[in-house]
């Protein structure tokens, strides 16, 4: 890591110019700060000049120009929690980083329409505690990360939630974006005001929102979000798959429900050390402290915990009729391959009054460990899953990130990048059939093992025709052997990918530089927009490999691409 | 209309070049040929000075190319039916027109994840006739306009139809473009390949395919699209409102049923008006030959044919089960306010029996109008109905072209724009709330009825959240007083709505000019891409307003916008 006494400078006019225009308190040189947001979990470092907190469109638009002024790089983002994608880092030293999470605001809430505005700075926990403190009957859809995270910001990284809105950019409608010249532009309305700007998502002429997601084309200040309306009915389920002979069978039929609509939900699949970094910590167990764990220690975790090789959860919304119906169609389509158990907004209560019986009375823990034919741990995570699909976020499954971390766990205030927790995502999409996505998970699995990482991967319905397979590369940032490995493994995940005709859904910083590599003719239009659009190239120079910087690109090839 | 002397020539040197691309019989430059491109249903006319069909994307750039370099416009255009729209025409004469009608094939059928890949000349008719013989099981969605239209075509113009999969734009996955420089590019994908790329939409870095829908930046060659797979049990359902005091209720009760996903099709909810274009024609009846149809007039006709004021069409899909469990929804919502009538596929051939014995046998029409308590033309819409919602075109619903055409209408070969019928589009999208229908379709009407025409409104659901609000103006081409009115009228419907901050979902030619008109800074942000992507303003110059000839706009504005 770079020392503090190398942190880059601001030149003191400019600061003097962004303190103008967003407040001096909101203007963050001092290396210390900038060192908050020079962190993320990935094994990347890069060190800002400036940290600017603007709480407007109108002040983010002064940031743009006196960025473009000066030609410093500017990154924006919404409230700097994705881990394991590069959070708040830019490629070079040296940039203004952008937080809008003083921008806060819900603007609008339409009940009748089910669609919310709001600002970037929004989050999951704040949006829903509006939401069911002002009494509307709409249910955001957040993801299982933080409750901290920006809802437009997922949004923007094109993030997949829970339920049937878990599409979250699809969701998304009527952006309000500042370009690289600092105009404001209402995509898809009008900024003299268009009714149907937050209900109609491609508006007339050509359909711009998109294109800027996973971009540097534009800072989104405002969208409007479509929202579920409460349903009379909800259930979750939770689907363990013991015996993974079934797998293929269970994969054709969930392709089947999806396609036919009965599972319109994301379906997240977990494997079995997803659910064990959940529930524990290495340090906590009796397996060798290095290296990934051998299969009789995979077992013998297995059997501790009552976890299945394979976990499904998803939820089924609608009238108590439709509800009861998907749920005999589930069960008929998965009962034959595993055990599938649905939560009812009833039965929630009665399994948390047991959950906390249990942990006091060891009996009473035995006994309801007999019966649900699983741990109390394992148990005790199905209020959280139900929760999370009907839109309540909860910091639980964030403890994944501390798995390999040499200390006990924080409780609370979980912040793996602080914590500086060692985790990188990689997140290839799959067509959603067993002969795309089974081989090519057994290729990851070996690359993991070789590298020394147990193998992590959580498989999540983009749409009824393709599967996001996401693995976590979960190491230990103290460990300068680990450290080596996760990058390296994290380069050979990326080749193999791309040898399979492969792509992410979502990439992280260390992999923006072939984001393109295999699409050229691509590369050559995205570069095209962004010059027409920011000639000078200032802003997020490099994000999704568009306009990387070239010394950059050069050395990196020369020296590797790490520092 | 302008005489076949005036047509623009082309220069022979530049059709010489274009026959070395796509063959001798592929350019078409005599007058009469010219003329059958230059025809519409609205009142406007441009000379294209030559017709070119291009057979592969590789002729598409070669076009371009030679376009590019003698400073032509290019107007390419799928299969040209969009009738009511601008069809072929270019906003300025002498362009090349570019129809890519021989690049017609159906590239690749994906049973298990239920997508083709197919060319923009492939029409709704093909594609459904060939997954049928072909025995997929597998459904397309269609349009109740021609069967000879092209998937993609209307896709690009964001067209909306009939199923679940009726937002046409939104099940597009993975396009070949061909940029104005020539280059092809696969959005989304990679020319090398990329297994998701008719599976995943988004894809990864900047989501880009919108921008090539209602533009002028690209022509498609080649798309994805996702198909319905065939359900195991299928109803479609008609809807009278006989009361229009109902009207708010059911409103009220469809937005809720769409949100709610009971109804997850493009519901149309049609006027009596609309019901009669397809019925019948003005010369058929006994009612005044100009002017609108009185009010006495228009209940004659109501009772004539057992037409309600309000008539609705949907689908219902699913297993047996879900079928089954949505009619009784359905019914619990809507039968308070009018008459729900479901058919399903065992129902139609018994339903046609009755018809066609009915036609022949005047006491059982008797009888059967009696008991179904409608008239036999309208129970003859029936299996229409039924079969375009599960994908089979029909030339049925074009008819209403004809319903100011001086002769009885052709019963085949249906071609309004051939026949010179006079037919205007007019599409404003509304946000799906009765204070936002109503009061705007009362504006509507009466402009209609000052202007002497009657009122066709079709709402379409685009989404539970919008409703497509369509309007034709039908005129009869040969009236000079009418054509003028149609003129008028539809200003003052374009002045109304943008004054009400309303705009169309999809736009005609004549609207062009003032589709960013309220919008200057996202007009600034698609020129600023038009100028990147095509300096020379080669493409379709004027398309949505992007790149409009500037000469033209001048002259317009001072001489008023027709010729």
């Amino acid at each position: 890591m770079t020392s503090h006494a190398d942190s880059p400078r601001l030149d003191p006019g400019v600061a003097e110019e962004l303190r103008g225009i967003v407040g001096t308190e909101y203007v963050c040189t001092s290396a210390d700060q900038l060192q908050r947001y020079s962190q993320c979990t990935i094994p990347w470092q890069s060190l800002c000049a400036a940290v600017v907190f603007p709480a407007s469109a109108e002040e983010v638009a002064g940031v743009v120009r006196v960025a473009a002024r000066h030609r410093i790089q500017l990154w924006p983002s919404s409230t700097g929690r994705n881990w394991g994608y590069g959070t708040t880092l830019a490629v070079e030293d040296g940039a203004i980083v952008m937080i809008l999470e003083r921008m806060n605001r819900i603007l609008e809430v339409n009940d009748e329409l089910a669609y919310a505005v709001i600002e970037p700075g929004v989050s999951y926990e704040q949006f829903n505690a509006h939401l069911r403190s002002k009494g509307y009957k709409l249910w955001i859809d957040c993801t299982d990360g933080s409750g901290q995270g920006s809802v437009i910001g997922n949004a923007l990284e094109r993030g997949i939630g829970e339920t049937p809105y878990g599409d979250h950019f699809g969701n998304l409608c009527g952006l309000e974006v500042v370009l690289p010249d600092g105009e404001l532009v209402h995509i898809g309305g009008a900024t003299s005001g268009l009714k149907t700007w937050h209900t109609h998502k491609w508006g007339v002429g050509p359909y711009l929102e998109g294109m800027f997601t996973q971009s540097n084309f534009g800072i989104i200040t405002r969208a409007g979000i479509w929202l579920m309306p409460k349903p009379e009915s909800y259930n979750s389920f939770v689907y363990e798959i013991r015996d993974e002979e079934h797998l293929p069978k269970v994969l054709d039929a969930f392709r089947r429900l999806a396609l036919s609509g009965v599972v319109n939900t994301k379906l997240h699949m977990i494997n079995d050390f997803v659910s064990m970094t959940i529930l524990t910590q290495r340090i906590s167990e009796q397996i060798p402290q290095d290296g990934p764990m051998t299969d009789s220690d995979l077992q013998a975790l297995r059997r501790k915990y009552g976890i299945s090789p394979w976990n499904c959860a998803g939820g089924i919304y609608g009238t108590r009729a439709q509800v009861r119906l998907q749920r005999s169609l589930l069960r008929e389509a998965l009962t034959p391959y595993g055990r599938l158990i649905f939560i009812s907004d009833r039965l929630l209560p009665l399994l948390e009054g047991v959950i906390e019986r249990a942990w006091k009375n060891p009996l009473f823990r035995r006994l309801t460990e007999l019966v649900a034919r699983t741990s109390l741990p394992v148990l005790e995570s199905a209020p959280y899953v139900h929760k999370i699909l009907q839109g309540i976020p909860t910091e639980y499954f964030v403890r994944h990130a501390y798995y390999r971390y040499r200390h006990p766990r924080p409780q609370q205030a979980i912040q793996p990048a602080r914590d500086r927790c060692g985790l990188i995502w990689f997140a290839p999409i799959l067509p959603f059939t067993n002969s795309h996505v089974w081989p090519y998970l057994d290729t990851c699995r070996k690359r993991f093992a070789a590298h020394g990482f147990d193998f992590y991967v959580a498989m999540l319905l983009m749409n009824p025709r393709s599967v996001v397979c996401l693995m976590a590369v979960i190491y230990d940032k103290d460990d300068a052997n680990e450290t080596a490995h996760s990058k390296l493994l994290y380069e050979e995940l990326l080749d193999d990918m791309r040898g399979q005709q492969l792509q992410q859904y979502r990439a992280g910083l260390q992999s923006w530089q072939t984001v393109f590599a295999d699409a050229p003719e691509l590369q050559r239009l995205n570069e095209k927009i962004k010059t027409a659009l920011d000639p000078a190239n200032i802003l997020a120079p490099g994000h999704y490999g568009i306009a990387y910087p070239q010394a950059l690109a050069a050395d990196r090839q020369q020296n590797g691409h790490e520092r």
